[in-house]
């Protein structure tokens, strides 16, 4: 489905559920974006950190891309990470993602190596150039390790080279100064402002945030759904309690001991854990050489979703 | 005034006015608090980092302690920093806040040395038990460099070590996760969680923060009161229209001239120029070795004003 | 030609020359690697971060990759960077260096996600596994955000999975204390410890290290032979002058305007600025989205080369 | 005792004894530095990062200078650090400094708040202008969290406002383009470059440095005098050997418990704990918040004084 401008609302990016043997597991990826689109999400973001994208091969990438295309049937639209390091290497995902029938791409500033603001800008345009579909940027720090400078989001959103931006910076002061900056200019009715920080999307929206791409959107996307409907309703309360209920949801991702895995393979084990537990996808595997969630941490994330009303 | 639990409201970090001779103008910041008061501010904080606290010899903190605490006359209470690299220096500064007749004390982790969340918690256990005025830990990882963990705050919280916190971490998700564990452990009646991130304050009201920390609160404490009153009467819409002018306010920290002066010279600057400017103070000056702000830069920070609404 | 273990001299991480077309330009390659060999080299890497992996497609790596191992006539060992996300994208890369007639792979740990050292380990691990060929663990935190902690690398060493380390961390009293710690296992007559620090060789050598990847070797390969030869030979006084020459010649490397590219860019621009002028290969061209040096920033680098007697 | 210019040669920084109840232990630091002079240190570096001048109120700095220069007797030249956030604070501890008789102040950069070059080098001007002792910069990143740029130290080398420069960046690479540069201005002959990582003496000495400021010098003090001899007399190897087993020692600061406590703490504990079990002082205390070294811990350090042939 042709992307909306501005896009706005709910965009969970979607995590690539594996079979053991480490293959995409289609038919579960199919299974979670049906259940997205019951729960009335906006659109889904396929091939972002929350996907795994950085530990898929290209073949993998390719199979998650048709597999989530299809499954959408145009009822919500796709956005295709491109993640990669530099232009000429996002340039050749984007082919295979506008092959695959994608209706936008995301893509970072480029990262291993030490980059400029010049260089930024002229990443984007030159992927908007080369690929021809709606470029999201994707400002996510904590993965590139630089942030967008404002004035470069602001250069690219007035000239056309970005159809929005995903923001998981997590600095929402500067958030607040971005939008703030493109209703000055008359900007926010085109370009798309999404939140990546799923624990303050009531306080995003507030601020005017268009939607949100949560990665908790995985395992309660219908939450993220009511909390989206209440504060376009101006109902803030109930958007913050329900922002509440997700918060203490989200303390599924501290479930991996602290000692013996990373906070990603925590979260993203946890996550599956939960889709496993829910009966959406038929593995929790995470890929290779992410640390597995064991028992204890297993029974904490049931004890999430039981707590939150899931299960 | 002794202080309320939880303190509650708009608390602004008082800058410390200097005279072209680098002297404290007891004067002028006698000026800015009578006007903090009329502007119905909840209470003012002495010798945070928008105070200059890191650039004041001890001599001239007992001055600007004594000055605020005589200005106040127990109108509001006074919060007074006792920022120092490690818990002995610490206590000899809550020593002299103590006396000079303080409400509270604010001191951050120990920084310049690296150090643990277990020696953070005996910092400030040892901080109380010196000093025998309700703590706040202020969490302020641009400065000090590590992050207060969530794990240690409540802890402190729950043991009554800590009164509250200042958070200028700018992690409104962290913050979200530490209020949802508050109310979960029935704190959030006692502890007062303040954001210092002052452009995303109608957020953290909406979820649930107590009140405010805001440096821009020097330049317009009103508008400060009126975001606050308007998110403690459930106007959140009037909440958001408030802290937007607000945001376009805080442009002004940009003012300085980015190739030759840091970005605390500048706000800092700026706040002291827009007081200058709006008659509070006397001298725009900063203290050494900050560069001063430019002709410039003040008429930036002038415009700012005017499209403020405030000159 | 098969790896000694260990691997000891100069293995220059060599440029990437591109035609103003951006393909790869392999007949000024094959010459670069003969001047090389010429030289006195040790062994050549391609595809490292001075080859400019993070901005290549892999269709151009594999052309890069023939044309060096092609070049190189089993002269001397060609190691080949596979440089990527995480494990499974780098078994990807590591299949087409077997291919090629790589003779070793270079292999930093994941980036992009976050990690953890156990991860890291099974990373290295599942790399050496799946690709029967000696692997380089590659030590480069300011591109990959982590440091490989000594433990991990001792443990590796241990066992087989690594047969050497490029350390590209800078930080060289971490580097003392590995070698140290190889002597005291017995590991550093197979394990090879190669600096890529190539403004401290003669430390690093005098220190034990078993040789040097220097960036600047694309410029000086002679030179930093020189430095090798004299300090196998014990003349460290001459070490530390030819070492003083060529931290001189490093210069060329700011060549750039600081305030209009990155540091990067100026490096690797620099680098390929001199290999032009010193008539090695035909076109100065960095890959996009890198800024390319102007002319006052080309004159600094003949200056540069003037100054080092090499033009 | 005038300081040298250059001084040259090993200049350890001070642990400064504690007794259980936190009070500087003056006889126990009178003895150290009694042991510093007998094994033929060239100047002992008060109030450092190692003296944990961070810990201590202004009351302890002051009996800590009184009693290291009463200690020295004038046969080796006193620095004191005059470590404290902005300018004016560093004037206040360089009055005391003065006025206890040291030879020289030792200054970091601003922390606590951002900075900038410009602002950094107006510091350093305004100190030396207010204190009248030469001053040495110490450049120390893990504290203050900024590293001096080359550039600022050569011109503060060039305008006479810093005799020297302390190097605990670790960063060898920029030391040696520093060492370069100096050399180029003629500077090298006025200008005292000491490096402050332990670990890598040889590899400095060899590369110009004049000396060096080993917080493990405390322990071993005699080694890095052999190690600096060695040099000087051009027997690199033997050099080499001295700073390998010294590299061996220091594996003393990894005693500490890393999950129980910060690695600060660890090396400080680790380098009293030696001078305790030596009988230099009386009681291996740290100052508060540090967590103590548990026996275990006291035991591994005995194990390295054992192996190092110092026990």
């Amino acid at each position: 489905m042709p992307l909306p401008a501005p896009l706005r609302g709910v965009v969970p990016p979607l995590c690539t559920p594996l079979a053991a043997s480490g293959d995409v597991d289609a038919g579960s990826l199919a299974a979670s974006v049906e259940r997205m689109v019951a729960a009335g999400v906006h659109g889904v973001f396929a091939l972002g950190s929350s996907g795994e994208a950085a530990y898929l091969t290209d073949g993998q990438r390719a199979i998650v891309l048709e597999t989530v295309v299809t499954a959408a049937r145009g009822r919500v639209p796709v956005l295709a990470g491109v993640i990669d390091t530099t232009t000429a290497r996002v340039l050749d995902h984007a082919r295979v993602a506008v092959e695959a029938g994608a209706d936008a791409l995301v893509a970072t500033a480029p990262f291993y190596t030490r980059t400029h603001p010049v260089e930024v800008a002229d990443h984007f345009r030159r992927i908007r150039a080369g690929a021809r579909l709606p470029l999201f940027a994707y400002d996510i720090p904590s993965a590139v390790h630089t942030k967008l400078p404002r004035a470069t989001v602001l250069e690219l959103a007035a000239d056309g080279t970005l159809a929005g931006l995903k923001d998981s910076s997590g600095e929402d002061g500067s958030l607040r100064r971005l939008l703030v900056s493109l209703r000055e200019r008359g900007l926010d009715a085109s370009f798309s402002v999404l939140t990546g920080s799923e624990l303050t999307v009531d306080g995003a929206l507030l601020a005017g945030a268009h939607g949100v791409v949560p990665g908790l959107g995985n395992v309660d996307p219908a939450g993220y759904v009511r909390l989206y409907e209440a504060a376009t309703a101006g109902r803030w309360s109930t958007a913050a309690r329900e922002q509440d209920r997700l918060a203490a949801l989200f303390s599924m991702t501290d479930a991996g001991d602290e000692a013996a895995m990373g906070r990603s393979s925590s979260a993203l084990g946890a996550f599956k854990a939960a889709l496993h537990l829910l009966g959406v996808i038929d593995c929790p595997a995470t890929a290779a050489p992410q640390v597995a969630l064991d028992d204890t941490a297993v029974r904490t994330v049931k004890e999430s979703l039981v707590a939150a009303g899931l299960l």
